[in-house]
């Protein structure tokens, strides 16, 4: 092996754009230097590189965890591609004509539906969809997203609404629980043409630096309009007689996508890069070796690594040992706060003298109580309440400044529902 | 509530066609009345049903858990779309202007690898791909496979040489632990026109009632050719000297589908219906309650099947209680043996008086010791180690059927590897 290269004369990288300066190009530049994703020149859309589709993984997961506990099954959806592209639109030179998803899936669930003791139908899938909005911000606006969607459907308007309050429950669970994003039951101002109803009912969340509310899942209530339209009913399981008419269902969507993973990463992001919530995070812990006088203590420190890796991983904790050589500590240093791990862990002189290492954490990097030293024998309960701590301070500080926000949701597009 | 009615006239439903006689009639049947797909008119595709996503969702856990333990990492990727349509193809009158799936995680990966500290790089992502196929047979032969597909580069032609010998016993573990289907290495036996070599090799499935060779899973070995088009390279770290040329990658492919989910439930299925292996079976029991004389006994056999079902749940067992009234027994009975429910469980009079339950496995529906009576004090460990019986006397049966066939795949496409 050839001995490692000095670096020099590399600057560190780091972020140029102010968040309260610009937002749209500081959040481009987070994502992109903290290595989430990737643009190829000539084509739409970008890579979600590993850590950010360990984001969508997390929100997934959780999302099935929580989705079958209240009886959803997931099942997958086929593009709504004409089998025969001739039989549509041509034949009566009419776009409308050609089958949209909305006619894949109510086609399906009317021969799904047979009965009433086949109610409550709840079903979910996983999609990308793609829209022809030009390709801006990565996750918040861009033209590819992924997305969750369920349908649920129910004998009485009662039951479809009770499974809105289920779900906001839900979404508002896994925004504070694994993204630490507080978010607020609100409703659209507007009309809907469609349902005729004041509004949809969606769970709203603030960005402090680009001064807007975005809507961080959407529920809708359809009431009767699918099953009039697909003509999707059920015998009356009340009726005295034969000859009761049938009912008509009641349908409800919900729909989150991978613009959570954006409003997350813009809310948490700070001038210094990204800023990961730990449940979330692909890598908690980053350790790197410093620099030490012998060899002798060089290989010791490295089978240190070895240790507090076994030990970290043992204890579920995401861990990765830089073991390179071609960065110093001090660009490695950088890179971490760019990418927003959670915690970095030093090993080095202190660890030879006296088994101790040093701790930082990203959330507060810039206060003094950012640095912890820590001995390694108490590693396997320090590390894991430490990561959790970050999560619950992350969310707090997160939801004190949303409370300053707050009022002026009553100004804007949306209305706050009674909390 | 009305009373519950009975149903008179109605035929249970059956498979007419015999998997000898019409293999793709007799799957395309299976695959319809076991509630696995469903096809909406004017819609090329199909529905995948939970219970075969659920097939699919159990292939890509056991993927992601054993991928991640040889060092892959997720990510995802963007329809390769062009940016700017004008800007490809038209401006040269040339199609291959356009970019492909293949400039773009080549172009991506050039950016990824930037020193042989980047190395080995190991990428996997899911993806659903559009061919111009006709639509014949579900997962086998369609038009929109699910897909699993990684990309791994390597220093050198050895390190790409194990890495396939490790992804071809990952693919073949998954087939026989997970899906109780027998594998054989093999290779192609025309040469590869853009690598030059023998063949690519792969992992063969049989399928006996259709009598042909299947390809279970694709490993494909590019050599340099990657790295030589898209120019990868990277530093020499054995080089003495700073001018020492920078070296090519070695570059590998693998690739699993959800003709996996096909040839699964081809092996597998009879002239019944289908079989479905115990671990991958949405629902592996499915318990129903039989006729009693009495209300008292009727109401005695419900708070069973809520006991059941606890009892099953917390070691784990799949398992649904059937309590609609709108259909007798019998005609479950045969529902469930189409659906290829690995256990059905009947509780009645011997529950009642005994505290004795029957269970009847499908695989062996046929013979006189698929029905076993088990005390319900027992149910906890006698179940679930039933359904590990099955998932194993089903590898056997299909392993033994397998050996018969293994000669003939000489003859045809494709060649065995040494085993």
């Amino acid at each position: 092996m050839s001995k490692p290269k000095t670096v020099v004369g590399v600057l560190p990288p780091r972020i140029e754009i102010s968040k309260q300066d610009d937002f749209d190009a500081w959040y481009n530049e987070v994502l992109n230097k903290g290595g989430l994703v990737d643009r190829v020149e000539g084509v739409a859309g970008f890579v979600m590189k590993p850590p950010s589709y360990f984001l969508w993984e997390s929100i997934k997961s959780y999302l099935d965890r929580t989705l079958k506990q209240i009886g959803h099954e997931n099942h997958h959806l086929p593009f709504a591609l004409a089998a025969d592209p001739d039989s549509y639109g041509k034949r009566e030179n009419d776009a409308s004509d050609f089958p949209t998803n909305e006619d894949l899936i109510y086609t399906y669930c009317r021969k799904w539906i047979k009965s009433h003791h086949d109610l409550p139908l709840r079903i979910n899938h996983y999609s990308s969809v793609s829209r022809s909005i030009p390709q801006c911000l990565p996750f918040l606006q861009n033209s590819e997203p992924l997305q969750q969607e369920c349908h649920t459907f129910h004998l009485t308007e009662r039951d479809a609404i009770a499974e809105t309050g289920r779900m906001l429950d839900l979404y508002t669970s896994l925004y504070r629980d694994l993204l630490a994003v507080p978010v607020v039951n609100g409703r659209t101002r507007s009309k809907d043409p469609m349902t005729g109803k004041h509004s949809n009912t969606t769970i709203l969340c603030h960005i402090p630096g680009e001064c807007q509310w975005i809507e961080a899942a959407t529920c809708q209530e359809w009431g009767q309009i699918t099953s009039k339209k697909y003509n999707i009913t059920v015998d009356n399981p009340d009726a005295e007689r034969e000859t009761s008419p049938p009912l008509r269902m009641w349908h409800n969507t919900y729909r989150l996508s991978s613009s959570a993973i954006g409003l997350t990463l813009a809310l948490h992001g700070d001038d210094r890069g990204l800023v990961l919530p730990p449940r979330v995070a692909e890598t908690q812990v980053y350790i790197v070796a410093l620099r030490v006088p012998s060899l002798a203590e060089r290989q010791r420190l490295d089978l240190a690594l070895d240790d507090l890796v076994t030990c970290l991983s043992a204890v579920g904790v995401r861990v990765i040992a830089d073991r390179k050589e071609n960065a110093s500590p001090g660009m490695k240093l950088h890179q971490w706060v760019i990418k927003g791990i959670p915690l970095f862990m030093d090993v080095g002189q202190q660890y030879i003298d006296n088994n101790i290492v040093t701790v930082r954490r990203r959330d507060i990097y810039h206060a003094p109580e950012s640095k912890i030293e820590v001995n390694t024998s108490d590693i396997q309960t320090t590390v894991p309440a430490l990561l959790e701590k970050i999560q619950e301070d992350m969310y707090h500080k997160a939801n004190d400044d949303f409370h300053l926000w707050k009022p002026d949701i009553e100004t804007g597009e949306y209305v706050l529902e009674d909390q």
